[in-house]
């Protein structure tokens, strides 16, 4: 079904806002079998809305709208649109209780101009919000359909898998299926590469590829007569998948790579601790940003300068004057020291040149992760020759996540 | 000047990829006087990017393209707009040198595919490109502009600024100076309503408020005849700004507040080190971000349990057990045992309640930071109660930031 996004707000032909919307809406969109072909964006702006309605009926069959439902006087998309539908309104008392409920909760005073809110066109199918105040609603009409989201990309999503997902499910001449692979470890070409043989003239299931900063993810989609069939399909393909790369996967089901850590190490009971030097605290982050984490980490380490790395982990002054300061033998030294410190059973540090600038002899992107674990104790080399600080820090972080992964669960 | 903006991608429309170029070029367009009123996005198509940028030249008189200029068989922007625009193509021998001179700098060999960027439409305004191999454009015809820029973010940005943004200003009536001033510690609301007298009925210069997630940014803009004397309008403003919100402004040349910490640090000679908890790594993670910060920080610890305040910091058990491990209390003895294990000039601390659970009696949003400085040692308390977990650590870490700043620059 041939699809077309139109995001309402000035706001976003100022700048200020970026259209995470139409991204968010488009590829769910698409893995749902529609064929998203515009978006456009347009500002709180009767006559041109209206414009862009008609402009974006006249090549496809599904509108989205995101934005201007609000309570507020230039929220004008649900007006706009009835009128083009030529839809009368009604008053939804399930939205009134529903906002007298919200502002309950929060105990604040409910405003007046709310209850715009509760006006939805005749005919249409409510999507009620409970994670803000403004309902959304699909209407249709001559064999064409619209949608309303309101702009707040959490209400939107939110909207999206509470009501939206299932409406447009009866447009949808097969059933979908699909699965999220993430991998760590490979690029994305080399991915492509690897899976050429599955992807090549491959129909169904569909393979896609999405590269992410340090990452890639895999998507698996197959659209059958039914989600059996449909499910099979996918498990068939992520099976031949794993064949392939199963040694760069670390979920199956799209989960953050910190997530999978973090759970692993719960299920085990282990520990684990980190002595950052040039990624200064977001291996700590990452993994203390995983609710629960306090199970697994008490205390985490940033020796960024050498001195630190001597006096707090108890790096050998010759190890570093020998080797430099960012080599495997330093990196091994940190975490032997953060094990005795620390005492955790999983103990991971990293030392390198992020950049923009390097050392003589050494270039921005060079890093060695050291680790010990149980009885075991080495490092890894990382070398992205990149000169983004940036880049380099977030991917120096991600690689010790994978390191991790791959000790804790015995593949490394 | 009424502009619209199309970007070209079916990256875009399968949602992989975010339009954060129409949100850059929106906000350096509005900033320079054009009034951006349309965004559309369309595909690697021939026939639909016709009719798009047809629709835009009906309404606006300067349209903006980005993507779709690479050497790849479906980059096509070119080609459709010299068609549209009736210019033939010329053979630019400039751009051949610099892509030799790109592939050499990177000892790759140049593929014969790449030599297709080096045409341009007859009559055109080359956007010579030294950071990627595709040069952007500029073409007028019967008073309408075109631009085209490739898509990647940072080729766009580096074009923009580096001849395009010049190319602009002959369609400018008048010079625009504007300032960007960054605040910390008071709400949009808050601001706004500080700063209505001045915002009030006033057309120039303009005042615009931008919430960012614990932060605010007010940007001054003023259009004249003359750069002087938007210069002086912008200036006189921002003293009357100052005036009334000055305690919460961090920098006036729109700074990271993580910059400027460590700028002053690096001014004042001072070392800095974190104690840890909720925030798990953020704090020593956004210092250890500026270029240069090995001058001020050492080292830096996550203690995310209590047993890791009191073995590692030294935090006396009875402080926990009497006042609880989030309290001003745990918060002061943080500082002042990290004060006692690093020797840093400025030693900060956090404990606190991410969320999204938090103990019996506390709520999530709850934390103290501590701080021990010169002969100074305090505490301040925050409670956003809300239940963001990931806001609430950003929140908490950009609090830290502030709190340093303001004893740095003596304002606390």
């Amino acid at each position: 079904m041939k699809t077309s996004i139109i995001a309402v707000g000035t706001e976003l032909l100022f700048g200020q806002t970026v259209n995470t919307n139409a991204s968010y809406l488009s590829e769910n969109l698409n893995l749902m079998g529609f064929d998203v072909m515009y978006h456009f964006v347009v500002g709180d702006n009767p006559q041109r809305l209206k414009d862009k309605l008609a402009e974006a009926f006249r090549d496809t069959d599904l509108v989205i709208l995101t934005g201007g439902l609000g309570p507020t006087q230039d929220d004008l998309t649900k007006e706009i649109v009835a009128e083009y539908m030529g839809a009368d309104f009604y008053r939804d008392e399930k939205v009134i209780e529903d906002l007298k409920a919200f502002f309950e909760r929060r105990g604040r005073h409910m405003a007046e101009n709310n209850l715009k809110q509760a006006y939805l066109p005749v005919g249409c199918t409510p999507l009620y919000n409970d994670s803000g105040t403004a309902p959304g609603f699909a209407l249709e009409k001559d064999g064409k359909a619209v949608i309303c989201f309101p702009g707040p990309p959490r209400e939107l999503k939110w909207l999206f898998e509470n009501g939206a997902r299932q409406y447009l499910e009866k447009f949808m001449e097969k059933k979908m299926c699909y699965r999220v692979i993430r991998t760590i470890g490979i690029g994305e070409s080399d991915l492509e590469t690897a899976l050429l043989p599955l992807i090549d003239g491959q129909t169904d299931p569909t393979i896609a590829t999405y590269a992410k900063e340090g990452e890639c993810t895999l998507r698996v989609a197959s659209q059958r007569d039914t989600n059996e069939e449909a499910s099979a399909a996918v498990d068939e393909m992520t099976a031949r998948i794993t064949d392939i790369v199963g040694g760069y996967i670390y979920s199956y089901d799209d989960e953050e790579l910190d997530e999978v850590v973090v759970r692993i190490l719960k299920e085990k009971h282990l520990t684990i601790s980190a002595a950052e030097s040039c990624t200064g605290g977001l291996f700590a982050a990452s993994i203390t940003d995983v609710p629960g984490a306090s199970e697994v980490i008490r205390e985490s380490y940033v020796t960024y300068s050498s001195e630190a790395k001597i006096s707090v982990l108890g790096v050998p002054s010759e190890t570093i004057d020998t080797f430099g300061v960012v080599s495997p033998e330093t990196a091994e030294a940190m975490a032997e020291g953060l094990s005795r410190i620390s005492g955790s059973d999983v103990c991971i540090s990293v030392t390198g040149y992020a950049g923009p600038d390097a050392d003589e002899g050494h270039s921005a992107g060079e890093a060695y992760i050291g680790y010990v674990y149980k009885d075991r104790k080495g490092h890894v080399s990382l070398d992205t020759s990149r000169n983004f600080r940036k880049w380099n820090r977030n991917y120096f972080m991600l690689r010790m996540l994978r390191t991790v992964y791959l000790l804790i669960t015995d593949r490394m």
